[in-house]
């Protein structure tokens, strides 16, 4: 689609082409950035300008809108061929979208291949002195906040091919908003994995300065090429800096900030390691060791699996709805040590009580974030987790005791197998002794 | 209620009676503390000991369980009579329920007054070299899992009462689980406070060594006697220490640890204050002064409002089930930047246009807990904010979203109203620029 026959009047009346450095004014505001070409998903008459923060701001009517040209296009400039050196450690590049991959996208406005082995070169040549990218595939071209579990399952597959056909290590792309939901889905679908696998994205699109996106895919590579870690991780910014990333294990990562480019931090444990630019890899906790086995994978995954925030005011009631829907398996997102209200009229726990009854597994976490949920303290407590048959999750995050009951509801279908695979940790999402020192890190 | 006979067969054959300090041996599990009665709350042969880190545990079932006697039940010492000092600043504590009052409820396991103004001097005399305690009001006992609107609209009334009829300052004694939720909701039924109101809890009850309830009940009567902030706010330990507690706004707090006692901290916000036990109180940043003013409540609250989270498989359906219910606002806590599904079979947007074109608010918030949700960055969240016609919470916490749409959708009834008082900063909710230096604060 194009911009409407208005927008390109005013356009043309300034000479100004997409892909033009621009002023744009409107009323108070002014903005200075890339003027975008229209995609199939904004309205004709909104203008989308990248800014110098690399975020896109649209701006919608033409009503006293003032355009001014501040710099002509940069020349498209030919990727550089770059050679790969094929005697590093091999890896495989999996893209599934988001904003790492955004380039292309903004450009043309069409849903292909955003990125390629040879731009992420091209953009990170650094690459090359750690890793040989012996395969790029992209599996799927989506915004993380509509992936879904089938992308979950088709990622699971070609990381298992990767790693049995040749590849040490693999990189997956993906956006930010549900990499962690993503990471720990791979955690429990790749069952015996001893490679490294990494998932790594941006807040910051990579075609701009402030990008975050190259020392992420150059870290990430790193840690497939050179580690000697055996397990899914989040690969990200570890400051706000351009100075090192972390390694977190996929079933403890959660995005705790909107935009910041650290945003990915560890819930209730250490990163795994710290992965510099330049190659330096420092162990910050114990983890599984690399060893060259077959990749193994059980992509599976039950989509009835509903989960529900409990708040002053919730009404149990909503279960009912699921039930319906005919919904296997509940995560109650509790207050506190994993509490439902229980003395009042709303209470929550003859409702939960019917759900386990008929043999389906109801979870509870906290919505603190932090801490365990830890069904002895309080009577109340007591109630859910005894009398109710409730299953506490432990110092499981919320996202990952979602993703791990939607694995084991499917892979297993009997409840008490559920129950009894949902309190193992299985890739390291429960630990039995608290770490004080991982609050807030 | 009582112990069934089996257990107190096994108690009275060691000797052993209510609030002895005990050993308990179960299989390979061994457990010390004081053995607690039974109440209408437990069955009655589980047998309940308080241990001592504060918390209690269970130990279900008599069979192959051994108890030894520690020590005889400390002799009940009478509460030592502290004379106020009534030339201090006289405030206000109003009790409801909780950890921090858990006390006496653990001895009778009736539901009554826990503490009392006299037990609170007792257990914590450096109150009366900051405070004269002029009112001790009981407005509800229950735990914080299970408040409701219709106690925030009490408690409300009851601080009005007490700032009008002398008090310079109140203390609310509350659980900790949804504190920040009640801080929220007193943020904005006080209209027009200028005095501090300081809600405070416990994560371990004041009858053991290690609790924090002393220190934090101390340094809330501070904050409420002697600071000249005129907001709500939530007042905790700021460390695992018992060095100080901070004075966090009202709209800006969260429990963000299950357990620690520092659990408490600010979202995109600094604390108001530090609050030293000896009664220094350093501000930390701008805040309404105080000043003798009429305090006014406006205690209403729309319990019809739903909170609904975001996730990869996320069902739109759901919120037919509210509107069939005739709920007549909505929260949903998107992902990253305030995002839902957009894309996909399971796509939000259409079901959140219908809300909307029907006259109901629709708000989002991020799961991310930290940063703002920002309507204009990507294409997906244009289709959310604006063709679907969703207002963002800015940066404000998901649950002082929730707790201001229902308490705006009572108050003004129409939609465009409430959604522009919704944008408007109330209480500190929003500020216009990020403040980088809050990020896990």
């Amino acid at each position: 689609m194009d911009y409407s026959q208005e927008v390109r009047k005013k356009l043309e009346e300034k000479n100004v082409s997409v892909l033009d450095k621009v002023k744009i004014e409107k009323g108070l505001k002014s903005y200075e950035g890339i003027l975008m070409p229209n995609t199939e998903m904004s309205e004709p008459d909104c203008i989308t300008v990248k800014l110098e923060n690399g975020y896109n701001v649209g701006i919608e009517n033409t009503d006293g809108l003032e355009v001014e040209k501040l710099e002509k296009r940069e020349k498209e400039t030919k990727i550089p061929e770059i050679e790969q050196d094929e005697s590093k450690p091999p890896i495989s590049i999996i893209s599934t979208g988001g904003t790492i991959s955004s380039k292309v996208e903004y450009e043309t406005g069409a849903v292909e291949p955003a990125l390629n082995a040879e731009e992420i070169i091209a953009k990170t040549p650094e690459i090359t002195e750690h890793a040989y990218i012996r395969n790029y595939e992209q599996v799927t071209q989506i915004a993380s906040e509509d992936m879904y579990s089938e992308a979950w399952k088709e990622i699971a597959k070609q990381v298992k091919k990767e790693l049995n056909s040749g590849s040490r290590g693999v990189v997956i792309t993906h956006g930010t908003d549900t990499m962690h939901y993503t990471s720990a889905a791979l955690s429990f679908m790749l069952t015996d994995l001893t490679k490294p696998v990494v998932l790594t994205g941006a807040q910051r699109s990579i075609d701009r300065g402030s990008t975050d996106a190259s020392m992420n895919l150059n870290c990430a590579a790193i840690a497939a090429a050179q580690s000697n870690i055996g397990e899914v991780g989040v690969v990200m910014h570890a400051t706000i800096n351009d100075d090192y990333c972390y390694y977190i294990r996929g079933t403890r990562a959660r995005k705790m900030h909107t935009s910041r480019r650290d945003t990915f931090r560890p819930i209730n444990d250490k990163p795994i390691a710290e992965v510099k630019p330049n190659g330096e890899i420092k162990k910050l906790q114990e983890h599984r060791e690399y060893q060259e086995t077959e990749t193994k994978a059980e992509p599976v995954f039950q989509e009835k699996t509903a989960l529900v925030k409990i708040h002053p005011e919730s009404d149990p009631e909503v279960l009912q709805h699921y039930e319906k829907k005919d919904y296997q398996g509940y995560v109650i997102e509790g207050t506190g040590l994993g509490h439902v209200p229980t003395q009042t009229e709303k209470s929550w726990i003859p409702k939960i009580k019917e759900i386990t009854e008929k043999g389906k597994p109801v979870i509870g976490t906290s919505q603190c974030t932090y801490g365990r949920v830890d069904p002895n303290v309080y009577k109340n407590l007591r109630k859910l987790y005894h009398e109710a048959g409730a299953t506490p999750a432990e110092d499981m995050t919320t996202e990952t005791a979602y993703v791990k009951l939607g694995w084991l509801l499917e892979k297993y279908k009997d409840t008490e197998k559920i129950k009894e695979k949902f309190k193992e940790n299985l890739k390291g999402e429960i630990n039995e002794r608290s770490k004080p020192e991982t609050f807030l890190y």
